[in-house]
């Protein structure tokens, strides 16, 4: 992985090209290529490389590239896997700066591949010379007119990264259906040497590109991704995430609950937070997305003001933006007075507003009504939805007109408010909504579109960890329970006090230190709870005793631990780190007990974890109200909780000879939070 | 409300029509309604009413109906509301069989607009003619060629009902883009007469109509439509139904968790399930979901097998489909060596199928896969996602005649084996998909909208309770929970054994009768856990007195229960019964104690209900692995508990004086349904 950041220039605005294996033959990529290389008629040369040395679409070719007179900047390859390290070693005798491999069949496809991968890429990295792929579709800059990929893509400013080439057919369609367009197309294939996180910080820093639109089926190292996406951020370009997998079974049969629930998508949804990205599910999602967010302003919470005019559309709207997670308070008197006063009598105003039909007397009030709820501090964002555009659409209506200046005022309210508005509309493509659209209000045909695009605009809480892992500390000499227990307590997590004995006198004296009630738990099992191997609610001597023998007598443990038991309630939760292959430890917090897996309610972020990202995990935890308090329920101590929380991943970091470390379940009551458990499991 | 079937057809089929209120002028309905009707030249005489006599849209016009030479079948009504009664007295004198009442300003704006309505509903019932309104948009009818309604339809075989005007303009719009249109369209206005149910039964009758799609913010008798949607069923006819409210807060302060849970939202969800119908939450999703259910085939359960060209539409398909509660299990290695038959050997087979390059170089793999995999007993349906259709879009490929021949013979595959296959395609408008959705395949440009329609024809377990209330039983002489719960032990609901007490020797007389351990709960409290009027754990007599005398001198109850606390562990359960103004009673089952709440876990349906339909209702429950049994729980006898359901809900629907009943817990164990606690509330 490169230590520092190259010039990607030769690969998106080359001074020269050549295309290696060049065809006639339509069903090869080495005429697709030419093609759209040939279309662009931009200032640079462009060498053709057959080696029959035929003509190619009319055009003469060197049978080899070492034939080219001069230096080649780009160097396109797209000739079988037998031919490629050759086809390398002649880029990097012209002088390539940047490579585009197309070629197939390399470490995709097995370890004869993967062999030649290595070999090129000590030969690319030898020169200093940049590679794109292997197996890839090719590449695209709309900005310097370049083309070495098989399809045009419609211009436009989202730079597109994607490890799918049909997926870039649909996403150029919808894109340019939804009035945008791609900068930069880069099929990433195999990721040899150029990897997605270097392309994400090289469009961060390109003018031409507004917004970056991620198609990955794997991250590779999610924490360069983290850092890019955070460079992208700072430098005010939104990173948007397609990344398949949730429905892909975790790892089954893992040995912890913290494995099984860690899923792959979960580390994913943790890298996407960390590094300030959006993630979404699908091509149709990430349009909607990236148009809202590809305009200026944001929500600075969740609470949404619907302006319809109808009470259908409102009441829909209602549904469909609550179905977002979003808010729709009922607003205050004062702000319904000053909407009545903008509106007319008739007109609900508790959220939905309703026109209740004076839209169609004057047109004005719809804008009059926008800035009164942008103007309010009750509202993060205004909603319209329905019928606007209506006007502008029926030329009978006699009102076009005055719709349109609606629009235009609606525009300036929202530049000068500086909060989002959002649009559905029946006529999407009605002059007054064009209007709006050209003033940078996204306009969806779909309300759900609309309350997407609202929930994507309202800004989260940065997540500024520092991700760097600590230095490790020496390696635990065992997993064993007393040993993992011993070494987090020492790492800052509470445990009630606990003797570990080998024999029935032991078991006694250690009674007599730690007083009653007491629980007994076998050593040496790995699901202690299921074998019978835990004993509790032991309120004198005498039942302690009994249970040491029967424990013994059945599980024949090597040793026994004695622990005082904890009366107090609270809610278990369960705190975990697992040591991803891709992104290192990851945390996982969600809420304990039979409940963990039922109701499958867990959030994970990338380990270290502050205590203020701990907090924001459980806080986001569906079951979060049995933290905070509820009827019937006080609520537990969550900074002492989100303590522990980052306590043990901080251990679990500094820790990287354990591939999980479970803590399952803490305790978290309106006193503290107390681990009630331990286990470790050595990395593989 | 009518208790016989009525005949609508002057409504939808007159031989003559009238518009009273006929008007040149476009901010008036009588202009436009009278534009429409003209504009369709049915063989049907029309009568323009304009008061002042003047010709309305180059037409002579009668001063008033009366004037009319002979009957008027249908008439329409488009004057203010104080002309109304005497238009509707015109109309009744002219003959008239069915009456469109357009006017406004009548029971939905105050008292005297309701009075209006009693005297015109009492004078038509009189007559038997029919009304539709008032309040309304009017009627079209696209198989008669008749409008009354402002704004024309896209002909097609969806009877459309709804309270809402621009939503028409929506659905219409979005059914004409999808390729479908209107039977007929029916703005219901107030329901004064002709409710939806009587439309939807019509409708279910009506040769022109396939599909009924209602938008209904009132649903009005929801038993009514309960049993128009299964004549609907019955008659081969889906029934879809957007019906906003579910964002409303439910009833807030209501005196009972039953009463909060039950929300007007629930409600609406057992009346669809009851009835059969489709819920949807929006227009797209409502025109998605009729274009699923109009072909003929249904899933038999939720498995779909996902056939791709190239992972990424694969992956991000079978991420949406699992997202849509569906199921995208792995196939059978028999299954996979029947699919690498018909692909080939690079092909992914353990589902998303993937093609991986053969449909390029043999179209016709596509139909041999879709066969294959409907011929399976492990796939319940198949969605095609993705590229096909690429070929016949794309002239240069050569494979267009190929492609629309695969498409031929995956519809005819679809036909033969009876199951449905689903299309998602970049390419909707491409020739190849033309031809499946020709042959009755449902194909969408979006994946989600795949997965939605996916989910819609899936199959579910109709709900055949007979939803007639039972006999009321004599009412309790009170609601206090000693009645209560004797009550509802006579109707077959479990207990444990209480004595009810009012002196310290009866308590302790009750607790050597009962045995230990003991629970106490003082009476008269609504909310006696909150008010410490529940003591639990009381293992011997010397502390049952204890808590009697705290009990008593805290809270000074009137009387005090005394019963055997249960120590069997178990999952905690709530059940209830609500009575709804517009359905009656309501039964709600949930996960119980303080998750309630967070979890929003319930499901509800119209009472009384079965077993069967409450073993439905809990095996709905997201929690319902807590009943069936996990890890770490060995499951509740759910048969035992779905009775105590069926019992409490046969109990609340026999008695019509309490307004909420609710059993809560019910502790569901291995051994049986236990309830620990019961109230009721007298209705109000």
């Amino acid at each position: 992985m490169p230590q520092t950041v190259r010039s990607l220039e030769a690969l998106f605005d080359p001074r020269s090209v050549a295309v290696v294996g060049a065809s006639n033959d339509p069903a090869k990529w080495g005429y697709g290529v030419a093609v759209q290389l040939l279309a662009h008629d931009a200032p640079r040369r462009v060498h053709l490389v057959n080696r029959r040395g035929v003509p190619v679409l009319g055009r003469p070719t060197l049978r080899r590239l070492t034939e080219a007179a001069d230096t080649v900047e780009l160097v396109v390859i797209a000739v079988p896997a037998a031919g490629f390290l050759d086809a390398v070693r002649d880029a990097l005798a012209v002088g390539a700066r940047a490579i585009v491999a197309i070629t197939a069949g390399m470490g995709e496809s097995d370890a004869g591949g993967r062999q030649l991968e290595q070999e090129a890429l000590a030969l690319v990295r030898e020169q200093g010379t940049v590679l794109i792929g292997p197996n890839c579709l090719g590449v695209v800059d709309t900005t310097t007119g370049l083309s070495v990929a098989s399809d045009p893509v419609t211009p436009g400013s989202v730079a597109l990264l994607s490890q799918s080439g049909n997926l870039v057919l649909d996403l150029d369609a919808q894109l340019a259906a939804a009035g945008l367009g791609v900068s930069r197309l880069v099929s990433v294939g195999n990721q040899l040497d150029v990897t997605l996180a270097e392309l994400v910080r090289d469009c961060a820093d390109h003018a031409g590109t507004a917004a970056i639109a991620v198609y990955a089926e794997d991250l590779r190292d999610g924490r360069e991704l983290v850092a890019a996406g955070r460079y992208a951020r700072d430098a005010g370009k939104p990173l948007v995430v397609l990344a398949p997998g949730r429905s892909e079974a975790g790892s089954r049969g893992a040995a912890s609950h913290t494995g099984a629930l860690t899923s792959p998508a979960r580390v994913v949804d943790a890298v996407c937070r960390a590094a300030g990205a959006y993630r979404v599910e699908s091509p149709a999602e990430m349009t909607v997305v990236l148009k809202a967010l590809m305009q200026a302003h944001r929500a600075a919470g969740p609470r949404v003001a619907i302006l319809t005019d109808g009470g259908g559309h409102g009441a829909i709207a209602a549904d469909v933006v609550s179905a977002h997670g979003l808010a729709v308070p009922a607003l205050s008197t004062g702000l319904g007075a000053r909407l009545r006063a903008a509106l007319w009598e008739p007109s609900p105003v508790a959220n939905p507003v309703d026109l209740a039909g004076i839209g169609e007397q004057d047109p004005a009030s719809y804008a009059r009504a926008v800035d009164a709820l942008l103007a309010s501090d009750e509202v993060d964002a205004v909603l319209m939805t329905g019928y606007f555009g209506g006007y502008a659409e029926d030329p009978a209506s006699g009102l076009g007109g005055q719709e349109c200046d609606a629009a235009r005022e609606i525009g300036h309210a929202v530049s000068v408010r500086g909060k989002p508005v959002v649009v559905h509309s029946i006529y999407p493509h009605s002059e007054s909504v064009a209007i709006l659209a050209a003033s940078g209000l996204p306009a969806y045909r779909h309300v759900e579109d609309a309350a997407t695009a609202l929930r994507a605009l309202v800004l989260r809480a940065p997540v500024d960890d520092d991700l760097a892992l600590p230095p490790p500390q020496p390696p635990l000499p065992d997993t064993g329970y007393q040993t993992v227990r011993g070494a987090l307590a020492a790492a800052g997590v509470s445990f009630p006090p606990a003797r570990f004995v080998r024999d029935r006198d032991d078991a006694a004296a250690a009674a007599g230190e730690l007083g009653f009630p007491l629980v007994l738990k076998a050593m040496g099992l790995l699901h202690k709870s299921d074998s019978g191997g835990v004993v509790l609610d032991l309120h004198d001597t005498e039942t302690l005793l009994r249970a040491y023998d029967d424990v013994v007598a059945r599980l024949r443990p090597p040793a026994v631990s004695i622990e005082g038991q904890v009366m107090q309630s609270g809610v278990e939760v369960i705190v975990g780190v697992r040591t991803d292959p891709h992104c290192g430890p990851v945390a996982l917090v969600g809420l304990g007990g039979v409940y963990t897996e039922v109701f499958d309610d867990v959030a994970c972020a990338l380990a270290p974890v502050t205590p203020t990202t701990a907090k924001q995990l459980l806080l986001s935890l569906r079951s979060a109200p049995l933290l905070t308090g509820t009827r019937g329920s006080e609520g537990a101590d969550v900074d002492a909780l989100a303590a522990t929380i980052a306590a043990v991943s901080r251990f679990a970091a500094a820790h990287p000879e354990l591939g999980d470390v479970e803590v399952n379940p803490v305790l978290a009551s309106s006193t503290g939070a107390v681990a009630l458990d331990a286990r470790a499991i050595a990395a593989p």
